[in-house]
C-alpha cells in the first residue's frame, strides 16, 4: 500500500540522512521526497512517498517520532489530503509538430516556459496520474529531460469521510 | 554561494540516504530536496540546493561521482536554467479577508485548490521569489500550513551566455 507520509523537522544538517536512513535500513525504497523550509527557517517540512506493508511503515514513523530534530510525524494514508506534484518536460519540439505539443499543453492547462530551436520545457503541477498523462502524451515526440519534485500534501480542510 | 545540483540516480533503496550523508558529513545543510523517478521508472533525479564554498562542493560533487548507483552529476551554477518550485499554503480566511485574498491569488496566477469554512488552500509555482512574495502577502491573514517541494531546474536549450 503507498503511504505518503510528512515529517516536520528542525532544519540542521544530518536530519535527512537519518530520516531516509531509517527507511533503507529496513529495505524500503523512498519513491519521492522532497523537503523545504517552512514559515519558520529553522523548521523543514519533508514529504516522503512509499510503499509497504502498514505494520512496517506503522513501526518507521513510530521510530521517527523518536529521532531528535523531529517534530512531528503525520502519516496521511486514509485521511482526506489535496496532493501535488510539479514537473518540467523537455521535449523536442520540430516544426512539424510544435503546434500538436501547445495543443497538449492547453488541454493540460500546463506551460511552456523556456523555448530551444529544437524544444519546448513544459511546465505541469497535478496529482501523479496528469503528470502521467501528459508524460505519455509527450513522449512520442522525444522527451530529452525530465525533473519532478515528487509530490507535497496537505490535508483537507473538510472532512467528508467518515 | 548557493549551489543547485542535479544528480541522476538508480531508483534503489539506500541511495537517497548516502547522498544526503555525503553533504551531512562535511557540515553542509541541504536547503532543499527533491527526489522523484524519471521517464525511466528505474533511474531518479535528485535535486539539491546547498550554500557553500565553491571548493568544497567541488570536492562533493567529485565524490557523488565516485558512489555506486549515481549516474550523473550536474552543477547547474554558473549555467543558465530554469527553477521552479510549488507550494501549498493553507490560509486562514474569514469572511472579511476573503476577496483580498482571492485578489492575490490571481495576481500571482495562483489557484485556489481546496476551500474549507475558515480556510483556503492556494496552489502557487515559481521561483523561490515568487514563493515567498506570495507568502509574505498572504502571512497577515494567519498561516495554517505550508508545504513546499523545493526546487528543480532544467538547463535552458539556449545559452546567452558566453
Amino acid at each position: 500500500m503507498r503511504h505518503t507520509i510528512s515529517v516536520l523537522v528542525d532544519n540542521e544538517f544530518g536530519v535527512l540522512s537519518r530520516v531516509s536512513g531509517l527507511f533503507s535500513g529496513r529495505g524500503f525504497n523512498i519513491e519521492s521526497l522532497c523537503v523545504a523550509e517552512t514559515m519558520d527557517p529553522k523548521v523543514s517540512l519533508m514529504t516522503i512517498v512509499t510503499s509497504g506493508d502498514h505494520k512496517v511503515i506503522e513501526q518507521i514513523t513510530k521510530q521517527l517520532n523518536k529521532l531528535i530534530n523531529v517534530i512531528k510525524v503525520n502519516d496521511l494514508t486514509g485521511q482526506e489530503y489535496i496532493e501535488r506534484e510539479l514537473a518540467l518536460i523537455k521535449v523536442h519540439s520540430t516544426e512539424d509538430h510544435r503546434a500538436e505539443i501547445l495543443r497538449i499543453v492547453d488541454i493540460f492547462r500546463a506551460k511552456v516556459v523556456d523555448v530551444g530551436p529544437k524544444s519546448y520545457t513544459v511546465e505541469i503541477t497535478g496529482d501523479e496520474e496528469k503528470i502521467r498523462a501528459i508524460s505519455e502524451l509527450l513522449r512520442p515526440f522525444g522527451i530529452k529531460e525530465v525533473a519532478r519534485t515528487g509530490r507535497i500534501a496537505l490535508a483537507r480542510s473538510l472532512k467528508l469521510k467518515g
